[in-house]
This record gives structure tokens, sequence and C-alpha cells, in this order.
């Protein structure tokens, strides 16, 4: 099938639905529908009603999240790649924030009549890259037309379970007073890279592609999810309302309230540098940063460093309804409630 | 919440997403952030970053289908209830269509802002009709704004696998000369539901309410999926996008030809008093019936029967290339070819 015709980029109108189906087939090396060997992990592959896999011996986790153009990316701004990366990649930070592997996605595109088809396959490359990076398999999906493209993964993956049968994963709901917060990677690069992009910034600064990266390409904490696991952790999300709103989920769930230290914030050189003022807000409460929240013990936090997650120590839980405190740079301490936002100052040096 | 303000309808918008995911929440009787304990069937409930559920035996089987509003539904006139339960049993279709159980859905909205809460509870209660109808749970899902209403399910379930480690599941490509051609329940009513519904007929009527149904709430076979695994039945599909379509399909991907005769066809009384010139036409090709579409051997048919389930046989599977032959009521043969239409007639008392 062809990409360009006349130097003309083609349309999906023009190849039709089966004609997509074939080449995103081919993207994601699965046979269809010409009596080729299943994929490996795979026993009946696309084309048939289902797709079907081996059984596993772990509970079985599910997730789902959906892209939309314009809301969730800039099609104007972000490369298709990039937010098929992306799309898959939300998922799999779900499934990585219960301890859990992701192993198999389901792909549904809402597609206008007039999307190139060339950005379709970019977009299959970029949720391919993903899933090469994290062990998973797209084992189809399905493709309408709509009036505005997005792009919805569902994704299964494993758990282990404890010998009663319970799974062994990162609840929010199992934070107790005492418990240390932490939180791995930095934070706020990916809501720095958002401005980035939102100002038309150019990639050509390495700083600047940097933090457009950590927006567009965030890198799940998969290893980081199931080591805790190992390491006896049992309270952790993932990063995507943002620091401070998540904490707030774990302490709502939790009953109980947490306490966070500004000035131990993971902050990385790229976020310090292009953005000096704002940095510890966009690590508070940017959003999209994907990266790890635990609340554990230290020993537990301990053992987990020990099986080589590097993970930053950055506040703690102590008894309490679902507020998060967040002592500032200037010693001000600032409460955020249940209700969604900054309620009130108290405390401090400059109150 | 409410659902009206004033006698006037609530929107989406005034409640928020967090307002409508805890009404749904509701609709499917499970705790949201609420601490309470999850549903029967579920380790993990909604509320937390995926859905957790014990471990299966048996294989892994997922599908995905997206139902879009004015394109595979009219919300003028079709009640949402029967949108609800159209999304989900299309895809449980899918999961009989492999001779599996479906177990567990996530289920995404692309909604409106002025969408009426009222509508999309009333969907819910339609997807959870099915659900129950079915033995599947609703493990959560993910709502967006989007400027046509879509829904889209992501279904798992379980299959049956031998000593070795292989599914036992109905198959499109295991069809071999020899094998009689069968379905389950009655062909063309669904089609002729559509345009009933299309025209506007009334539901009054009861001939044209029992096509509406099965157009609107079509019954997935998901009983006789698993009674044909059983009884050593390999090859099989559900019907939707029409009877000689599929059996192309079954055709193509097993390397073989078809002869059906339209005789046989199993119709409705309700769709011959109703539809009496386009009865056949509409078995044919109307599409969307649900059925299962068997090609087995006489023992096997026979040891399905024998496990209740009722089957009609409508023709058989000979040595050839994709083709599907029909002998119509008059004699004439057509023949339905790979490329997706009837492209000549021959032979037969007429030409």
């Amino acid at each position: 099938v062809r990409l360009r015709s006349y130097n003309r980029l083609v349309r999906v109108s023009e190849i039709g639905e089966f004609g997509l189906i074939k080449l995103l087939a081919q993207e994601i090396g699965a046979a269809f529908e010409d009596g080729g060997a299943p994929r490996p992990g795979v026993l009946v592959d696309i084309g048939d009603d289902a797709v079907v896999a081996p059984p596993v011996s772990g509970a079985q986790v599910w997730t789902t999240d959906t892209l939309v153009a314009g809301v969730h990316f800039l099609p104007q701004r972000t490369p298709w790649r990039n937010a098929g990366w992306k799309a898959m990649a939300v998922n799999v930070s779900d499934i990585a924030a219960m301890g859990a592997r992701p192993y198999l996605a389901l792909v549904t595109l809402n597609l206008p009549a007039d999307s190139c088809v060339e950005d379709i396959i970019d977009l299959y490359r970029g949720l391919r890259d993903c899933c090469d990076a994290y062990g998973v398999i797209i084992g189809g999906g399905d493709i309408v037309r709509a009036p505005i493209f997005s792009v919805t993964v569902a994704l299964s993956g494993e758990a282990a379970v404890d010998p009663q049968g319970q799974p062994r994963v990162l609840r929010r709901s199992t934070a107790v007073p005492g418990d240390l917060v932490a939180v791995t990677g930095t934070l706020g690069d990916a809501a720095a890279g958002l401005r980035l992009v939102r100002s038309g910034a150019s990639r050509e600064d390495p700083a600047a592609a940097r933090l457009i990266e950590a927006h567009e390409r965030p890198r799940p904490s998969v290893e980081e999810g199931l080591a805790a696991v190992s390491a006896g952790v049992t309270c952790g999300m993932d990063i995507s309302d943002g620091l401070v709103q998540d904490l707030g989920h774990i302490c709502r769930t939790s009953g109980a309230a947490a306490e966070v230290d500004a000035a131990r914030l993971p902050l990385s050189d790229e976020l310090r540098s292009r953005f000096p003022a704002d940095a510890v807000d966009l690590a508070l409460s940017g959003g999209e940063d994907y990266e790890l929240l635990y609340c554990a013990s230290g020993d537990a936090l301990d053992r987990l460093q020990r099986e080589g997650v590097t993970v930053t120590v950055i506040g703690s839980i102590r008894a309490g309804s679902a507020a998060v405190t967040v002592r500032g740079l200037d010693g001000v301490e600032r409460v955020w409630d249940a209700a969604g936002g900054w309620d009130h100052f108290r405390g401090g040096t400059s109150s």
C-alpha cells in the first residue's frame, strides 16, 4: 500500500479499514489472515474473533486509558510516534503502579476519514516502541470512524499472588502513620516539557529536548513496581495527576494525612535551569510524571534500595484526614485538602 | 447527584467526571474509594490504578469493539439502555465465537459535554443487563470528552486448554471439505429490525418488536460456543458481517469453498411475515445476527445437538478457493467471491 501518491499524503479513506489493518498488522509483525504462525506469547493471533494467549499463574490486572487529539496531545506539535509511545506508556504505568507486569494490549483507533496513513503508521511505531521496551504484545483492537482522533489502549498484566490467593500488589489504601513517602526519578520534568511544547520551544536545545521527552515519552517504572512488591512495600501508585493530588488520593483512601518537604523533592538539572522560579511548583502539582510514589516503612525502603531501585524520601504519613501539608523552601507550610486545592497557609517563618 | 434540575435534564458537564464515575460505580454495585469490600470475582475493585481479578487456569481470550453514535446506533431512535446492551453483547459474542467464557470488561466512554447524565446511566444499565445475563464484571474503564458519543468495551474471557497447553477454541481456519455448515437460531431478524428502526416503525406491533429486539439486544451464544468445543467442533465464528460474508472469511482462512442452500436457512415467522420478499436476502447478507456459524462433521454436530444445542444445517464445505455458492429458492446458484460481492450467476433452472 502506498503512503504517498504523486507526492501527496494518502488518506485512510483511500485505503479503507481492511487496507489499514493489514498495514498495522505488518507494523506489529503479526500474520493477518494468511495462515502464518502466531507470534511468540500468543496462541491465536489477530484475524480471528479474538486473540488468545497462554494461561498465566498470577492474578489478572487490567487497565484502560484514552488519548484524545487536542485534549491529551497536540498533533500539530507532537510527533505521532511520540503520541503512540505515550498512549501505551500511560497504561503500562497503571500496571506498574500495581506492582504488576504488563503483557497484552488491545488498541482502538477512532479515526477521522482524512487521517494520513503515514501518521497512523507512525503512531503505531510509537506504540510498538513502548511495547518492545516493556515486553507487551499488541493483540489486536478495533478501528472506527470518528470526527476527532483518539486512541484507547486496554492493557492486561499479571501480579504475584500469595499462598492464600491474595494478590501482592501496590494499593492506595494501605498507607499508615509512620510510613515514609518516597518517589522514583525526578518530578516536574513532564509538566515543564508540556509548557515547552505549548510554547513551540525548539527541540534542538538539549535541556528542552530532555524535558519534552519526559512529557512525550514517559518511562513507566515497571521494574521499580515489581521490586517494591518483592521488598514488601504495599502502598504505591503512579504520579499522573501531580504529586500532591496523587498523595491526596492515597491519604483519602488510607484515612491518613501526609507531610512533604519541598527541599527534598528530586528536581532535574534541566528543570532547575529552564524553570528556576517554578521548579518546585511543577514538581508538586505539574502532573504526568509517571514516576512511582511509595508509602512504606524505612526498612521496606531500605530493602527496595538494596534491590537496586533509587528512591528519594520526600516526607511522611501521619494520622489525620486526607490533607497533604507541604513545607515550602521558605519554611511556610501549605495544606492541600481533599476538596482539591490549596486551602490555607499556616505556621512557617514568613506568615 | 440529581438527574433533573427544575424539570430539566442534567448534563455531564454539570456533575463533572468524578461525579459521573461515582454514579456509574453505583450502577455496577462497586464501592468507589470508600474502602468497601471488592465485588465477588474481583480482588482489587475500581478506584485503584487498575482492577485485579483472581488467577484463572484457562487460556486468556481478549476482544474489543466500539459503538459510535450515528454510525452503529441512532440515539434518536434507539433507547440508550439497548445501546448499552449491544455495546457489551457484540463483545460477548466475539468471546462466544471462540468457544470461551467471558468474565471481565473495561468500558471507555467518549462523551460530549452536553450528554445527559440520565442517558449515560441508562446506557450503563444496558451494559449491566448484558453483564448480568452472561456473568461478566465491569472492572472499570475511562471517560474522556469527545465531540461524538462512543463506547468502547474491552472484554476478556477464558478458554479451555488441552494437556499440551493448546487452547480448545473455535477457529476460522479449520474448516475442511466434507464439513457441514450449520448455524444457531434464526438469521436475518437483526437486519430486518434495523430496517424497522430506520423507518421509525412502531414497537407496539409484536412482530416488529421482536425483530427490533434482535437488532438492539442480540443474544450472544456463549453456551452454544462452549458446548461446541466440548463436542469437538473446531471451526466456528459469530455472524456479524452477514452469513455469506462471514462464511467467506472461514473459506479464505481455511483455503476451502462453501455451498449454502437458501431453502434450508432458518427464518423466523416474524421475518417471513414482515419481509416476505427479502427474507432470504436479509438472512444471507443482512448481518449483525450474532448467531454462531459452525463448520464440522455430521458426528460432531450430532454430539452438539445431544448437548442440547439446536442447530440448522444449511450447507457444506468443499474443496475450492474462498468462494461461497448459494443455491437460491429458484434453484439458481450464485457465487459470492473473496473480493466481497456476488460476482456471477451460473447453472440453475432459470438461467
